[in-house]
């Protein structure tokens, strides 16, 4: 009754956190994990904290192979890079397998954008098409008749979650939207770079790929969508030395001008009852109440998110805070969060 | 020949800061160090990594006494908490010192503004006429006559040297300033609070003072005096797990419009000229060129500032990116220069 | 069917770190959590990370009435400082229920020894003869039968566990026992004192406690009852910046010399033998092999305690490491595991 | 007047701790700095940090060139790996340079033992016997009249500091020393390895090398040296989530075997005079006293070494604790320090 789930690039730390959670999931079996570098290795040897697991000694790393993995598995999750996650998307939808990506091929409709952005060629154009962008709180309905999600990218998720519910109720000026987040170091990856050394992101903070970060385009397709125009909008990434967690801060013009603190009330209220009624029976969206403001530490290790907003009556501007952990509610959690969804699992499942 | 300095406050980091700035400045000698919780003791036992100076052993931490510091010294830095440290400036005014205060009691010109954003009445609203602002790169001119000095927070000092010339240029709307900034823990002096614990901190990145921090009083007031015109802005400071280090972002909207990327590009020389012509001389502004980006890695330590910006032709907006030492350039350091300035020392003496 | 379960003191980390595992677990109702200075205010408020779990909004923190919780719980949770904790046991325990303390309170058989390392007479030394020491792996038949068990230190039981098996083996010497320790600052509580800020902590490792930290008072004790002797070691303990973990190093004086490398191999068949016996089924003991050693990152938020040795042929020692969570193996999870073997839970019942 | 330095390979830590430290040192001018990987480029744009100092834009990487160094240069500074630094010693020895070499290469006085512990022949066996082991407050005489110095290693230099008056003193069994270090990650250099990775260091500890770490074969020969007999010690390195420093422990067995505690305290004096003796007047050894106890937040970004020690009644042993910065006092602070005895100039020229 179990599915069978596999993971394509299981040694990053996305691939990695997918493993931790599909281990003790509690309606899924794990049975194949891939790896070129380290095939032929158990799972207990190179992730020794899993090892308590039973499974941990018996399941080993193997060579990517698509059609074979197309056999074994219901669901298979494809940790991999951008560019090389199409390479098997394709064969495995083939194959009549259910394909939950966490790259970036499958996330933008259009391939143009994509080749802007990403600087190749797209792929598989035409799989864009069918592909569902996995934000299960905004795209539940579509996530469950999918073949092909996008699981989205970790800071897209940390500033469509807050903004999208204000956008489609024009609450805000879309494209006044500014996003300033700062991220853990686990989302540069697992890749043995200078600039991540510990040494080097130790008592640093900096910002990096301004203005235009990959990530925009998702971020600009999705509300665009839910604005219904085109909306450009700024996003400035930060590192800073914690391992897992983004912190967001979004600047927005509210679409109600206030003269005073009482107009401000009003709007805020309006405010309050959308992100309610958005989020308001949501369980991994926590709202945050009275003075407290989102903190990373609260949410690492959770699939959840955090969010919390303030009217400033001063400038007349929206300051919305979230938080999540990059790799879990920012990556595979969310994951896990979309396969539940299309496989008709509680959506909570393995998740609490 | 060498000027007499003493400083009330010496045991919390803008203090140790100090003490370790003023040891080594070829032109100064520290004669006294208060601290009531430290007094009678030696400063080589309360700050071991002094040790190694011949005077830490002779130079004992006494109870703060007005009268007897207007004796000794030539300068007196105050240290203090707000509201306190205007009760050792009178004095020590009256007895003929000159008085670099580190606090934010006399920043700011208007004694309601204070009360605002203090929430009690200015101990001393007589003097707020003849402070200066400490800001050396802006102000430098009445700081040579100033016997009251008010040296900048942290935060403003972050915010202030990117935005003043370009605010002075009018290239820039200064209305839509937002300032989103990284703090380290030092930042929040020490203060055996539980939210400034190690567990507390470490892996945890947090905004807070969300909306209306108490720096955007002086940032508010010196960036109205740059446009000559009441300027309001948005400031949201963030606390992140490194020691020291001010990482700021400005957002900001060209007071020209650029269709395209040659009228960028256009815009971008006039910001280029502007910053050369303010800071390519100054001593302590590091400009970066190229592709690089501020890290607080690269000032810690130092009462360097560094700035970079790009002009995002997608938005039109601008973003201007700071690092400093919250201790050094953003505090102590700050002090000390604007010290070097007033007695007429090279601008750079003990700072390099 | 669930048994009943309540936490005094549960405002500190371990407290904190207890109620995270006694919500997930499948086999207990957590009744109630008290604190004095949370008092009134729901789970959620004080811990927004547990704030997804339905119980977190109606559990409410009271203050702590022994009388009351004495009716309303099995099983009561004492995550108090020592002194203060044989305050709550004795009418608890009057109260009919079971106690599983994590003070020092009940670890010493004798209260002249407690008195020589606590400073101040023990408060109930009529419990001691019947407390157990709740190290499950060496103790689990006397667990079975408790009404009051002492949960180990969290230094002794990263000491413990690895050094047990080879003393009552006779296979090193005892008395050349040296523990060279390393913490995480949780260990300290969450105390707001000025040695356990931030930055104080941060890019600093400092030993402290030496050379007579009071866990040694229980670590020999539970060495003496295994050697059948009575023993003294050498125990340091540094304070390293990390929030969780444990890694202990230990020195021994093999009992047989060994004159080559041989004859250490040989040696080193029986020591691998030893430990196979000892833990080769225990689910929380992992037993490194190869080329690995421990690492405090392979064992946070796990219950697991990663054990690994070397034989030095050049210095006839035996140097043994291991690694755990402070907070779980040494402190909350292991006394969830006493727990569970005393309530005839499945042993790993909500630690896995 | 001033001496022309040279550093080759100053792209590492050690390298760029050097270049800081020479930029500023009052009797040298830095003609020459190598880096294949930067040659071309100028300091200012490989370390920013250092932009602020006038010859940072001047002054370029070059590849490294051993004739072209020997005209430029009266001392050369070897930051590079080992079996890589004798190949330049070599020739710049012949061309009239005084050497300074970081590595491991001309620490040992046998080749044989440098093959043992680094796996390769030695590359030029013929200038052991000439090379000083520059740890100037042991060999300070030899420093003043080498011309190849090897600098020594970090740790070897945080457990040869405090061991070495006492075993020269007989007051402990040399035999009997066990030293346990902590290393901050700058250790490891600046290799783009998966084991130095923030997200693999941070909120991580961990033993390395254990239990034969290269350094012992330079411990052992200078604590033979010292002891006049063949020693051989314990030694266990452990990676700390700090960017630099070294704590060590170190576990000796006293010479003398005290009874009670009036015996500990007598030979408590022994020990005191033997350090004061030793290192009261060295400008770069701190004898803790009282209470305190090492901390290497006390002495990084310095040249000093702390020790303190405390006899332990209970077992008889001594335990002696110190901290260094591993880039200063362990690496390159150490190595200016032996250019100044050598060049005649102040011993702490550059270094205060």
């Amino acid at each position: 009754m179990k599915k069978k789930v596999a993971i394509v690039g299981a040694s990053g730390y996305s691939g990695e956190e997918l493993v931790g959670l599909l281990l003790r999931h509690p309606h899924v079996d794990l049975v194949a994990v891939t790896s070129r570098q380290n095939a032929g290795q158990p799972l207990a040897q190179i992730f020794p904290k899993f090892a308590s697991h039973p499974r941990s000694k018996a399941l080993r790393f193997t060579e990517p192979n698509a059609e074979l993995l197309a056999k074994q598995a219901d669901v298979v999750f494809l940790a991999l890079p951008h560019g090389v996650a199409a390479e098997y998307a394709v064969p495995l939808l083939q194959g009549g397998c259910v394909v939950i990506d966490l790259s970036a091929d499958f996330r933008l409709k259009n391939a143009e954008v994509y080749k802007e952005f990403y600087a190749h060629d797209h792929p598989a154009p035409d799989l864009l098409a069918t592909s569902v962008y996995g934000l299960p709180e905004i795209h539940r309905d579509q996530i469950k008749q999918a073949t092909l999600i996008a699981s989205p990218g970790c800071y897209p998720t940390s500033i469509l979650l807050p903004a999208i519910p204000l956008v489609k109720a024009k609450l805000v000026n879309p494209h006044s939207l500014i996003a300033d987040s700062l991220s853990g170091v686990s989302g540069a990856g697992r890749k043995a770079e200078p600039d991540y050394l510990f040494v080097e992101c130790n008592e640093s903070v900096r910002p990096y790929g301004v203005p235009k970060h990959r990530h925009l385009s998702e971020i600009e397709e999705q509300l665009s969508l839910a604005a219904g125009a085109k909306i450009t909008i700024q996003f400035t990434p930060h590192l800073i030395p914690v391992n897992r967690g983004i912190l967001t801060t979004l600047y927005l013009a509210p679409a109600e001008h206030f003269a005073d603190a009482a107009g401000a009330a009003r709007f805020g209220e309006k405010i309050a009852a959308c992100y309610r009624a958005s989020y308001g029976h949501e369980p991994f969206v926590r709202l945050l109440e009275g003075q407290a403001l989102p903190d990373t530490k609260n949410v690492v290790g959770t699939n959840a998110i955090e969010i919390a907003w303030r009217l400033d009556a001063r400038t007349g501007r929206l300051i919305v805070m979230s938080a999540e952990d990059n790799l879990v509610k920012g990556a595979s959690g969310q994951a896990v969060q979309s396969m539940n969804i299309l496989c008709g699992f509680p959506e909570t499942a393995g998740l609490v």
